[in-house]
């Protein structure tokens, strides 16, 4: 095993997934300690500074990477544990932006009503306290938050030899941002290409569920991630574990077929893991599955389906890899 | 504060909501301890019994009620707190059912390819050990589930003179078939007519969020619930509240318009109770915010929109009614 | 067969279907000459009248009737042929709606940004040119359109005791806003009570697929209808038809459901008329139907699917009664 | 003015927009005889092939090209006028096919329940009395349909770099599988990289609107193109002009979202040609347009707007290209 470390140089920043060299490459069980920049391109450095008129459409959502995983072969799957996300700078960013959230006309829900105001919060962040400090614009409320840092973007070269740009999530993984992504998170993506290809950014100190305004706490990040390969695992759309839950993502239009996806992908993960036939799976998701929302803003919008894995009795997800990764996890933080 | 009882003879049920006499009729402070059938009429009494076979259609989702509140009037706001809802029968039902469920075809979203295969299980119902165990039908597993009651189907009489079957959840509430519709949650819902016209029904001993088969664990309910009206409280959609959460909900299709409603809704109140401008709330909420399904099955789906009470400082909802009528089912259970 | 005269007072007009006595009592095969008001109810009387401050919500699209139609039962089909739809005034009245149409904000597709603004156009309206001339509100653009008048909004009382609003359509029939109702159409609409109950209302002088804004070039109509019932036809959506067309309606969201509904029921139709088997019917509808938008602005979006009468060969409809009624159409016309 | 021709060899067929070589380069008003595949690869040769068996998944929908365009440059339009369009073979073939198409659950609209059937079609085509001809696979039925050729697939790279699967339609054109695209249109598509980089396929004997199946009347075509180059004309998405009608498209889901963005676009378009303000354009879009479904089964729907051109009255679109390119199409086929 392996401790690497990627910072990318400014121009290094890739805007999408698929079609670029590796910046890095790593074994299986490797771990890599990675910064990322903030969705903005660390370009909003005050509540003046307008993301529509300081970052470039083509420069929203810097991604680090690509790390070519060796040994990931078409058809396996890339685990990607979360070791540690933690905030790289004093402060994060959020904002409205023009067509953008869920609640305003915007490219694909065009209409012609204008659009919401831009407005840009900066919050406090205190990593001792592990909070950050939300402040009204046009009031005096202040409310301290506790952070919950993640990735929004994580994901892996597309198949077929698509190039995707950051901001679409889809079954490579990508701009999901889901607050699921957090330190302690194990993310299984499909390996398209030799190598997988991984690249992640777009880091929240917290965000809520469906990042309805469009953005979280934007945040540079310190993270550190071990990476492993299970062969012929056989992938349709990115998959989580953490130590409670194993959980299905989808993302697409409309939402509901974002559900569908999830819910019909942890229905089956949970057939194999459990030996229900489709239907006898189908009735205990119904009744143990929870189905949060990840985000409604995106060009695909991405929801949860999550199973308790006390449900599984003792069956382990992919022979136990996000165990084994907590542990090393726990080697490495010591 | 009188505290009533309502029992329905089963030809008392009713399977609208609008446009029905009132069964009881009681004060605002006052106490009802009601039963309820289950979503099959009970007319499901064993594994062998298809509901689509055994439940005429028109005799689904059977509701208890109305109970008209003595003063309430167009304008004003219904408080429904849930005392305690207890199953009632030592076993609970949950099953497909042909063309319902969100992973069917059904009869909105038509297709020409067969639906999923009707299929039903039994849970045994413990009350002490508070548990519910699944029995996979095609396989041995068994597994004890925690209880979680709650009323799938709660509203009042919607307005303009509409009246709805039971199965469609809207601005009157309904099927929403929300798993926070449990013991300790207050319900608030528009007064469209004089006296609200509450009925409810749809017990499940528990239910997943999305209640992706379309059913819950079906269960006929003793449950209790006090009643009291806020004046003048001008509400959109029903809204929930219990001791951590203010909750929003929109009821429609598609599911991100669903998100949508309950996203707006929750700004709006977090705004009036904060003193937050709009885009500061927008905000707020995009950080703090869950966004669970509640149901992704019925002819219109259900979003909730959840933020955590300790956001709103010392900020209460309608007056401290959810504090009063928790403060009274104790006394009540005392 | 009678012909009948159906001119509603003020007072007499309804804003439901379902639940309502009927104004006329007519049998099959008679004539009604009817008059309906636009859907401001007649107060929208110059460019400065907005009709959000003009028309009380709840009056809005008023209806004329219902009308029962005697030995209509369950289960029947109760087919409306449009005889002659005419403008009642010189001037027709078309406008944006605060909350109202595709491309704004609504009360479904809730969202924070401001909606749309309110805007009135006045047409004049020239029977012998047969045309309506388009004037611009902010510039000299003018504009002669010829007149395609139709109903927007026709349909019968519900199932299973419901009463709507006028303005959802459903399986009903209601507003779904298409164009094809015009004179020469026969509407098959289902037979949920004893009589039928039609009623019918919101005339367009003409109006675009999808009626985009909200509105038509909404005008009082004098229309003459025939009506007549088809035994044991057992409709699921409502159907139309004319000398070129059959034609099948969903009502629903999202727009793909409605689409959805609306083929699956054509095919259906297909089927059954020619003898070919449903994947046989599929792959014919897929080739030659057609699928034009009628409203996508109401509470539920309406699509039409449409196939030519000449890929049924000899087949008729409902045993050729609209054949028969556009018979009895040209002898009340000399 | 030159004359090309571009018959791709087997190898040389593409299935991807973005990132590939050119095969031919043209100068703007130069005219292109293409050969092109159908959608199998040439693949299904009877109706016992069965499409998910005999053709590799990314071989599905080859495109000839790109043909590189000198002179183009981001931020024009590319005007590619239907010369001609005619079958290549003397059969057509349309199919369903698993998990594909609007009445069968897909990998979008993911389901439990089993998918439709598989079943292939074959038409006989008779290019002298242009007609092909249906002949159901279950009964006797045949049935002989006019030939309405078209392209299903016509796009150009895309921008930021990206390179999408030929099978999804989004503001590059693509897979729009619109009836529209036909012998006599100008399709206007954005420059997103230097040359253009036209590519297309996907030829239709007939289809009809929605493309229901999934599929056409799938047919290798040999069409002849004119293309041209309109400076600065700044495009958001596809467009088409015929002589009756301005066309917009919007592909995206859900279906609705699609009709918003084609209805904003012409509207837009109808604005700037008219002088008209958005909203009086607005009114004019909604009484005279169209709104026809283009497809409802690719990864993104397509809806068209359409209005009639009389209504722009003498004012014409991209300074008259699209006249300028019908006459030298006369010209070539004289």
């Amino acid at each position: 095993m392996a401790i690497h470390t990627l910072k990318p140089t400014p121009e290094q920043y890739s805007y999408v997934f698929g079609g670029s060299k590796p910046l890095l490459s790593v074994k299986p069980g490797d771990i890599v300690e990675v910064s990322t920049e903030d969705c903005y391109g660390g370009r909003v450095n005050s509540p003046d500074d307008l993301p529509s008129e300081v970052v470039p459409f083509a420069e929203l959502n810097p991604v680090s990477g690509p790390i070519e995983v060796e040994g990931a072969e078409v058809g396996d799957v890339l685990a990607v544990h979360f070791i540690s996300i933690v905030p790289a700078r004093p402060y994060a960013v959020s904002s409205t932006f023009p067509h953008f959230g869920a609640l305003t006309p915007t490219h694909e829900t065009s209409m012609l009503s204008a659009p919401l105001e831009e407005r840009v919060w900066f919050y406090d962040i205190d990593l001792d306290s592990w909070t950050a400090t939300f402040r009204a614009r046009n009031s005096d409320y202040e409310l301290s938050l506790p952070l919950d840092p993640m990735h929004g973007t994580v994901g892996v070269a597309p198949a077929s030899g698509e190039v995707r740009l950051v901001v679409t999530p889809s079954t490579h993984g990508g701009n999901m941002d889901t607050p699921e992504v957090r330190a302690g998170t194990t993310l299984y993506l499909p390996v398209n290409v030799p190598g997988a290809m991984l690249s992640l950014g777009d880091g929240h100190a917290r965000q809520g569920e469906g990042e309805v305004c469009g953005t979280g706490l934007e945040s540079a990040m310190n993270s550190v991630i071990a990476v492993d390969v299970v062969k012929d695992g056989a992938l349709s759309w990115p998959r989580l574990e953490d130590d409670e839950y194993i959980m299905s993502t989808g993302s697409v239009r409309p939402l509901e077929d974002a559900y569908r996806i999830s819910q019909t992908d942890l229905i089956g993960w949970a057939s194999e893991l459990t030996g229900l036939d489709t239907l006898d799976a189908y009735q205990l998701v119904s009744q143990l599955g929870l189905a949060p929302a990840a985000n409604v803003c995106d060009p695909n919008y991405t929801m949860l389906a999550k199973l308790p894995k006390w449900a599984l009795k003792s069956a382990e997800a992919y022979g136990g890899v996000h165990r084994r990764l907590r542990a090393a996890a726990e080697d490495y933080s010591a």
